[in-house]
């Protein structure tokens, strides 16, 4: 079993045995250019193996975001939006949308900056002034409040208690195994958010286990660790000299470096700043999207000024 | 009685009768340059009077601090720190600093400000590397409600219900009466925030009362109304030309420049970016002080970093 | 002759003597629910009279800006357009916008934010991909003195001679009388920008005589000056009572105020920070549009990602 | 010859053959703490081959630095700046710093942030406050100045023009090819800024021969490259297992990364931001002290409020 440092559901699964893992559903189809993998991971004795909590995992790639192409974002913005909703309770009541990362940290920045643009609108429900049209949203940002000395999922806990939202959406950065997934892929999940995962090692779960209610995770792969990169690395020049290195040099190599300061370093295109910005972009008009369907785009951006 | 929109309880009391109102101590002196007042509320009489809940006031003046004068900081800072010490409790536990506030509107972002520069240490208390030399520290700043459809007090709540403090510590910007108190004088009182008081009207109390720990609150004008502003000039301008205006013709003036939109507007310092940006220094190094006895102030500048 | 300040040529006119004024033609119209004001100053004695010197203003007011109306920011964005287009040399060249202002004040921020949102195209129309239906456009936010070291007019003149442009675009923010202007009314001339306009004092001319090529202005007032609204304040009071106080009264309170602290303090709106940002938008929108006819404003905002 | 993808004089050095290079004087010392190496290229052949420009390369490296060790901090800073006073020219007249990169980029984002921290003085020696024990100071951050559609050769020429300074002391974030030097290590020049340097790829040289005065530049790497660090873990692993690639295998291996998308990706570490503002502080801290010797720290500190 290979060690790999990976948010996604579907690389974790690309490095194990031969994709024929008992409890394990794989599907892929092409949807207006985006191109979609459904992992469902339904068995205990699958998910160790992956090392991933039991649950869906949905992907949408589309590399043409990395050029910023209108129709790609406007392609993959829809599709997640509609996935979302499917996996949004009948009944709403409030949903707690929760960005997680540190906006002082670029790669992190994606739930944070994925925050500043979703309508929150249950302040608006009180009083004389409600609106029947809008279902209740509460977002935060944990990292952003300037919280320091809480937990995340101490602030989380004790929104939860207060707000009783019927489901969270969790927006989070995540790390991937290969570099042409960065700012191309996103993953939409049932399975909540688990230790370890994310650019910046959370440290807690928020999981449907330690909240009380249904955790949906929502993220992009802004990083590859470079420990990950080289080991790539060598097995493409291995494989085009016709010397394809053993799967074991390959791991010894990738644990020399982890433990090494440089493979901790993290491998991040230049332009990381617009990239993540774009993707709060496209997320958080998924999420509007999908919290909002009575409201069109134009009247949620006119809500959110 | 006159309705004067101020937050500090010394202005309650120069507009209030004569200052020989039963159940009001006052007291005045000076300390290292810096002019201190004392107003001990102790009646409910007296507290609707000034529109001021029962509880001590103490106001620090400087007025170099405008020109942003070194000593003046520092002789602040210090009286600040000693008198926060006297009202916290002995048996110290976990203090929670919490910064009222809008980041995006400068006169109202003392207290996210003053956040980042507090020391925050409750999360290096756990595991084996405790440093017994330290108090447990949280520090957030909960932003505003149109940002999160989370009421600033739900989300104290629900701290206040997970950390268990022994006190808060609430820094906010505040609004005076006399322009001339802007960036020079800081309030600390044990009464907590009230509805109402600060830049950005806020709506809910944050007090022992509604939260069930010590509220204390560090505040500092950052602002004047514009009503309150044409209300003095015209009062200076009658009583230099013999013919002092009557309250009665004030009180009209003001309520009818209240009414209207300019009356609303704040009159602030050009440079009030930088001397909010001060003020949250002053603040941010009295609290910690305050709440770090064991550390030098090198110490907890390099433990910030 | 009243010492009133304003950036404004109306507002000047307005407290000149009864509009007859010999070198001056005013006139007014409403166009798309936009109120329009022309004044063309010809003469040196009303140039004089008015502290303003000769050349074309025009003034766009619509106080729906306020509340952040998209008709009102269309409809005026749209006429700033075509009135900028008009004022342009017909065979353009480069045309250099320049922001003025400091982006650390915010009500003198308006020039760099609209700095922000200018598309700026002069780089790529070099080499094999130049573009032939692009306008050839420069934009700077040459910051502060205190920053750099350099004035602005060095720096403008420095860039005049290396990028030879047919024409600058000056945007800055504007000091106003009547605080109903501020957010609500935009003013484009062919005048320039003169020493002491602006709300942060520019010291040196950008003009036509200063740098050798046309200097066309846009500017929104941002603030009012305290001393200017504590005189408003007491006319309005006076007027009220039956008792107008005399135009030497009023001069007398204005000059008193303006020796005092208090009176050089600025009156601005609590949502300064949007409306600075708002009016960044429409004023940059305006330019791109008036400097890239050929281009839509979907390919705008596309090439500004 | 191996195209080496480094900024720093010192790893050219290493790559090359053997150190015995005509036309390269090296030396190495130890001074507080520091480890210093001086890489003097005096023929043109040398520089060919090393591709480097003639002039003298001095190179400060404190492992420390990476941990905010402050005596490290203050160790470097105070040797930067000793050594950049020797490089300036005697009869002083106006120094002109500027900021290379672009402060949206975080990894490019040193020069600007350096300038942030610089003391500019020349705006204050004019008129009746001259201050004597003042040198005369411009600090301009082209990428900063929201400059767009002008080259920065251009921008600098504009300014050199004017302001006639006797030297340019350029900032600059570099690519290294050891991921240890990252923020471990600063390079100071006499040979000025080369197109292609930089993590930005500055296109146009900043140099003795563009603009007529000597030009020192300052930079600190921030960033490897995907490509170089690929290289090195690939030799890393050979030679642990006795098994040492060819120099042919690993130029190899190196340009066909560099051909694809992932090469050209940046290694970095997580803590990049605070990793850049922590330099951007020791290189201003140096750069004030060599520029001002007659004011104290604490003065340089208080004017730039």
């Amino acid at each position: 079993m290979k060690p790999i440092r990976t948010d996604l559901a579907m690389e974790s699964l690309d490095c194990a045995a031969a994709g024929e893992l008992p409890g394990v559903a794989v599907s892929r189809w092409n949807e207006g250019g985006v191109e979609v993998t459904s992992v469902e991971i339904t068995e205990n004795a699958a998910a160790q193996a992956l090392g991933k909590p039991r649950g869906s995992y949905l992907t949408l790639s589309a590399p043409l975001l990395r050029e910023r192409d209108p129709d790609a974002r406007l392609a993959v913005s829809s599709l997640l939006s509609e996935e979302l909703a499917r996996l949004l309770p009948e009944d709403r009541g409030t949903v707690l949308v929760v960005g997680l990362g540190n906006r002082a940290i670029t790669p992190d920045a994606l739930g944070p900056m994925a925050i500043d643009r979703t309508l929150a609108t249950r302040h608006m429900l009180r009083g004389p002034f409600a609106r029947s049209s809008l279902n209740s949203v509460c977002a935060v940002a944990p990292g952003v409040l300037g919280v320091t000395g809480v937990e995340t999922l101490e602030l989380v806990e004790g929104l939860v208690d207060r707000v009783r939202p019927s489901a969270l959406v969790c927006v989070d950065s995540l790390a991937a195994r290969d570099s042409a997934r960065i700012g191309t892929t996103l993953q939409l999940s049932d399975a909540g958010i688990q230790p370890g995962a994310g650019v910046g090692n959370r440290r807690v779960p928020l999981t449907r286990d330690s909240l009380g209610v249904p955790v949906i995770a929502i993220g992009m792969p802004t990083v590859v660790y470079a420990a990950t990169l080289a080991r790539d690395a060598f097995a493409w020049l291995g494989a085009e000299q016709g010397d394809e290195p053993s799967e074991e040099e390959l791991s010894h190599m990738e644990k020399a470096l982890l433990g090494a300061e440089v493979g901790e370093m993290i491998v991040t295109p230049r332009e990381v700043d617009s990239m993540v910005q774009d993707a709060a972009g496209i997320i958080a008009s998924a999420v509007n999207r999908a919290l909002q369907p009575g409201l069109s785009e134009a009247e949620i951006l006119a809500m959110m000024d």
